[in-house]
């Protein structure tokens, strides 16, 4: 892939130049500047304001060609009427990339001033982000450069989303449920930069290890090269996108949210399915699969062992895997003799393995060891009822132990657990999540997880 | 609908004895009694064990037959080898119904002791709950006479459970998630009364707005009565079923699980249509769609209207309500016109209805009172991204605020809202569900609770 290395100036700058920087809290070009100084951002920080002396202790200036140092991004937050003259002197400047927060471009009907805009950038070799954004976040150098949420926790799952409000919102969620995130990217008009660039950058990020993708539709004539550059992807880390607008009329809403052609859904699904993509429903799917894809190995195979502890809760799994594809494995004669060990008489060691109620936290560590250690078994989804004879957090610890006594081992299998129950039940999943187990509150979700896992594994087997 | 007034005894005992009562913290029998007494029930409570004098400060009782006043109802955790004489004891005594929460009956092969459970009950003319259950809860009466989690959440949902410990793990989960309860029934083997004489009580019960069910399977021979029960039952009130062994081995799971023979799942899914119940395909599905419908009136049509903040949001509703057959109405010139008040140039008075990401929570107000003021609208949805200038909680007050202005002027329409974002929405959302709004973290959520609403509306419409 021709990946442009402009492309670093964003994602890991020296330097940013925070233009339309403002000392009023709550003014997009205060928050960004705010967001970049409290999460830590290592390079330097030049706010610009003609106005100004100060802001949040950093010295400003009038304009960028006064900055003493070297440039190498800048984030543009001003009216769009101003905008033409401040991206030449950032040319001038020798700055290398643009994140243009600015709106009132093409998605406003301006389409001729959002060409000269790029035409001006590109005059310099500069790359453009936007315009029409919230910014970008790129976590592994701890640059927040948007006016959204600020405290994005650190992990291996890149965000690119084609909705603004939707992002923003989404990187607060993110945060409530912690989820781990490399980078978020908001690529509103996609003037000049767009999606597909953007995932090929960070499918040689060794900070990320998924992508996911809120789209909404690509430009006109874009299809191909999504599909020749997402085939390349795909084969790097996997690509969770959720296409909106798959019904007609959510795609008539589609069109006139961003003025993007959204197309005929089916070639879409059709597209995604040829490279290689997941496609999931909604933002909830997409990062209960990315979550488990950015912690999991690959599934060399599609044979999974339920294990629960409450026979209701395995019946829905049941139910769940042969709804997702997934294969329940029918226990070989010895696997099943060692899953006997650890449940009383009327437990069942068929698939779903029922520890029955009576499972204390040894019982399932025994029993995910043993699930672990036979080669039959390929991917593993444990499931728990809260009950009183089995502490959610000990359990927790217990399947965190087994699963590392295994990577030691050599043995990585991917794994989903489903708690269901109250607050420490609550408590017991994020500790889990924390410690790369990914946890969900009903059956179903853990189960379509391993089905993500699986799906790409085979995808990727197929490919080599 | 013949029901027994025994089941009165069940759900509204003047007094129980617990047969079984333990001094010994995690025991099962002094659970009960411990969330019988802190839960705060209001009847006379009386402990049965030979070898106490008093437990949680309760005179203890030999025998039942030694408890000087009336027992309506007995809770029986003792081991099933001494059941029968003590079921002997308590027809003696006079007891109406019987909660037996003891194991080790027709779910572990015992067939005959489970008859003659039966038998001896109902030669004293006593009903029997169970065997091998967790018990009853009716939060009308205060009555939490199980070994579950002790404070559920008072409401008007009605949860009763053939999976036992799914059911114990689901109790501690409402009361994470705020949902409130009228009764939690474990129904266990059903050797006597069964989940279909259960939902005709609940029918009648003016505390319960809602059944839920979740079921692995009925009886043999039992279909016709359930689909003749269930008629009337949902004329009176929506009842949800998730009815799990949907896939082939999904129901040998169930088999192997609670012994009921599980059946063709085509069958149940035609019976279920037949008679308007609602079937949710898993737990979330139900609790969503119950929250819903304790809460909303009847929807007179099916002409929806969503009104976003978030072009994306919109969309992905939109795709939804196709998905769910949710009819988005195409707003008339008056309420076209009238939405427009409250949006900038740029917004959308098409549905769904974008107010931008400039709305304020006053914008939100108006064009939701807009929204139940007009006559061509059924069904209203809102959407919520985070934004800065939109404070999640003071939206939450304006739409409650919205909803009771209306009401007030006899105007009641389901609503329900989805809000995405971080802590402080997660709040606002707590709040909106405390006050009768359901509200969901995705949109796609929030159209599938309208879209049970409206099938349920419109069955009953039919139906009369």
């Amino acid at each position: 892939m021709n990946v442009d290395p402009q492309l670093d100036a964003l994602f890991k700058p020296k330097s940013i130049a925070v233009v339309g920087a403002s000392r009023k809290p709550g003014k997009i070009g205060y928050e960004i500047l705010r967001n970049l100084i409290e999460y830590g951002y290592k390079g330097k920080i030049y706010p610009v304001n003609p106005q100004a002396k100060e802001i949040l202790g950093l010295k400003c200036y009038k304009s960028v060609k006064d900055v003493p140092d070297e440039i190498d991004m800048a984030v543009i937050s001003i009216p769009a009427q101003i905008i033409l003259d401040v991206v030449k002197d950032c040319g001038e400047k020798g700055i290398k990339a643009l994140v243009v927060i600015t709106s009132g471009f093409s998605e406003v009907g301006n389409v001729e001033l959002e060409e000269k805009l790029v035409k001006t950038a590109r005059s310099y070799g500069m790359r453009i982000l936007g315009p029409n954004i919230f910014g970008i976040v790129y976590t592994p150098h701890d640059m927040n450069a948007t006016f959204g949420p600020k405290d994005v926790i650190k992990g291996g799952i890149a965000f690119i989303t084609q909705s603004g409000a939707l992002g923003i919102a989404l990187m607060g969620w993110t945060i409530l449920e912690e989820i781990g995130l490399s980078a978020v990217v908001s690529m509103g008009n996609m003037a000049d930069i767009d999606a597909i660039e953007v995932a090929e950058y960070l499918a040689d990020d060794p900070n990320t290890k998924v992508i996911t993708i809120y789209l909404e539709g690509l430009k006109p004539g874009k299809g191909r090269e999504f599909i020749e550059s997402m085939k390349k992807v795909t084969m790097k880390k996997p690509v969770i996108i959720v296409k909106s607008g798959r019904s007609e009329r959510g795609a008539a809403a589609a069109a006139s949210h961003t003025g993007s052609l959204a197309g005929s859904d089916l070639i879409y699904d059709v597209a995604m399915k040829q490279c290689g993509v997941l496609r999931a429903l909604n933002i909830e799917e997409m990062f209960d699969w990315a979550r488990a894809l950015a912690t999991q190995p690959l599934a060399k195979g599609n044979n999974t062992v339920i294990i629960t502890n409450g026979g209701g809760a395995g019946v829905m799994a049941t139910d769940a895997a042969v709804d997702y594809g997934v294969e329940l494995l029918d226990p070989p004669q010895d696997l099943k003799e060692e899953f006997r060990k650890y449940m009383p008489w009327f437990g069942s060691a068929k698939n779903p393995v029922d520890l029955t109620g009576m499972a204390t936290p040894d019982k399932y560590y025994e029993a995910v060891r043993a699930a672990f250690k036979h080669p039959a078994v390929h991917t593993i989804t444990v499931l728990y009822c809260r009950t009183a004879v089995c502490d959610p957090m000990e359990l927790a610890k217990m399947l965190i132990e087994t699963r590392k006594e295994a990577i030691n081992k050599g043995i990585n299998k991917p794994i989903s657990v489903a708690m269901i129950g109250g607050v420490d039940v609550y408590e017991a999943m994020k500790h889990l999540n924390r410690n790369g187990i990914p946890a969900y509150p009903i059956p179903e979700r853990a189960v379509s997880a391993i089905a993500a896992i699986i799906k790409y594994s085979m995808y990727v087997k197929r490919g080599k």
